[in-house]
């Protein structure tokens, strides 16, 4: 059995009210209840963490005599475990629901099972209905869970040969307004971005995505990296969002903590030390190199070292685009994964 | 007026038997005498330095009373200089012709000013029939007498953060088979392939052009520069044409010896110090880099020092195409001349 036209329309309206969560460190969930004629009865959705969850938000509208026999629609499985709230899937029962339709399995090796759960108590429960859109409104959060930590975009600009900068350390302009509209565009889709000290001091850069002079609506929480102070005068305290500061180099307690903050996209800007950090690390799910039809030579490179020693152990990427932008050539790239086809056979030169 | 169908078709002729002359220091030139009626009476072609010029050549073929009032078509202006031979010019007028329809101007300061000689003596004179044609016969020798020496293309494959090797020196292989094969044919297309010892000794190439393991109909001289000794074991040792070995760095003295032993392309392929010492002396006509999407970091940079200091100073390149070749990228660019736009306009980070 599938989902009827009212259990359709019901998850529409809930992957609606999910919106109105806040994006974070909890998913943003909607609910639904249905009369077991199929008419709305109540909506809910998650606030953030610490409060309710979509469901037992919807339950708690309604009168005890209302739920017996209703249908949930949830846009996420309702989870099996007891955190700051009880679990849903225990909520549901206890209600005496009869049907539980959702759209995706909760990945989480804690709160998953609420499904199995269900059923062994006698609802009946359907599962994948308009998953693609509920993997859509909340995949960046899907992709932390399956990570553990926020997903990480490092992005720089290069000369052909590159490098990041001449021998005196100008670099301005690399690359053209093309290559860094586009990189304000993508600032905007991350929520926070990570700089070094070393770029703070070296270019104060304001850190916010723009438009033009226009500010856009959603600005990454800037983050600066690094031991060196930060001027009381430097751009980035003049970010819409107050700017964080870590003085160690412990990337993987830098993103633990971004992602206790509800970080789910981080933008990794330079310089080229910390660019290369995170790449020796294999913390850069995505790269971002912007390449500019230059050649500078010289000591001042966009990479500097990445723990590479032998061929054997190159940094193999796929590149999903080779975007032209402008004069400039835009590289969208990830890491390579053992099972991918690398295209280098034997030869001699 | 025009030429006429004859003048249209002795011209193909021409072309054609031009062909069968050495390409090198001088010019493929083809040159057919007509007759008054049209007829086509001989045909003549430049078989190299220190044989006479087409023209001279055809009209050894026939006999003086043949030549008055006849037309010549000549692929290139008839030369205007006494060197080895006398100037075709003169010889024509000597002989009485009535006519001279040729393709493409002759761009020697020495040699041309012949159409303005023979057209004082009173022969009608046409110029610019089948030029095209004629252009992609000659192109790349006319490039020659335009730059005053050969045509460069400097070519370096590297990871996309510009090595050419890993941190040991391997460097097998950071590009594909689709982007190697490539190389190939791009060697076959020129007439010198250029290393330095430091590639010789590292790579020990064999600088042939091969499809698979077949050669390739043509294959570029081998040009080793540099002091250090050619083992004798060396693979370019054993090269279809003996190599050539130029112990200085004097860029401008080897270029000028490759030119007067015909070389009108060349092929520099590395290694790293060699691509940058024809890039730092603004020898570098075409740039061919073959980006692999591959990391690797450290010292190993694929182009070194090229004396640029400040972002100012910068090598600007046109990339006329960004060409894919299996997971590889080739930028096939040639350096930004003062009068195109660089699309580098004013902003803020």
């Amino acid at each position: 059995m599938t989902a009827t036209a009212a259990e359709r329309a019901a998850m529409a309206h809930a992957l609606e009210v999910a919106r109105r969560g806040p994006r974070g460190l909890n998913p943003q969930v909607g609910a639904v209840i249905l009369s077991p004629s199929g008419e709305m009865l109540a909506d809910g959705w998650h606030r953030g963490s610490g409060t309710p969850h979509a469901e037992v938000d919807a339950l708690s509208k309604l009168a005890p005599e209302q739920l017996r026999g209703a249908t949930a629609v949830v846009t996420l499985e309702p989870c099996n475990h007891t955190g700051r709230t009880g679990p849903c899937a225990q909520a549901l029962i206890d209600a005496g629901v009869a049907r539980v339709v959702y759209a995706l399995d909760d990945p989480g090796v804690v709160s998953g099972g609420g499904a199995e759960r269900m059923r062994a108590a006698g609802i009946d429960v359907e599962s994948g209905e308009q998953a693609d859109a509920a993997e859509a409104l909340i995949g960046d959060w899907l992709t932390v869970q399956r990570l553990g930590r926020p997903h990480v975009t490092v992005k720089w600009a290069q000369s052909l040969d590159g490098r990041a900068a001449a021998a005196d350390g100008s670099s301005q302009w690399i690359t053209g307004p093309e290559a860094r509209a586009d990189v304000h565009r993508r600032r905007a889709a991350a929520d926070a971005i990570v700089v070094g000290t070393g770029t703070v001091l070296a270019d104060d850069p304001a850190l916010t995505a723009r438009d033009g002079d226009a500010l856009l609506p959603h600005q990454p929480i800037p983050v600066v990296i690094g031991s060196r102070t930060t001027p009381a005068d430097a751009a980035v305290r003049r970010h819409p969002h107050a700017p964080l500061f870590y003085s160690g180099h412990e990337l993987d307690a830098v993103l633990a903590e971004l992602r206790e903050r509800g970080v789910q996209r981080v933008f990794v800007e330079g310089g080229p030390t910390l660019a290369s950090a995170f790449v020796a690390a294999g913390l850069a799910d995505q790269v971002l190199a912007y390449v500019a039809p230059v050649l500078l030579g010289g000591p001042r490179l966009a990479l500097t070292d990445i723990g590479v020693t032998s061929i054997d152990e190159a940094h193999r990427l796929v590149v999903d685009e080779w975007l032209p932008l402008g004069p400039d050539l835009l590289a969208i790239a990830r890491p390579l994964t053992s099972g991918e086809n690398t295209s280098r056979n034997e030869g001699d030169a």
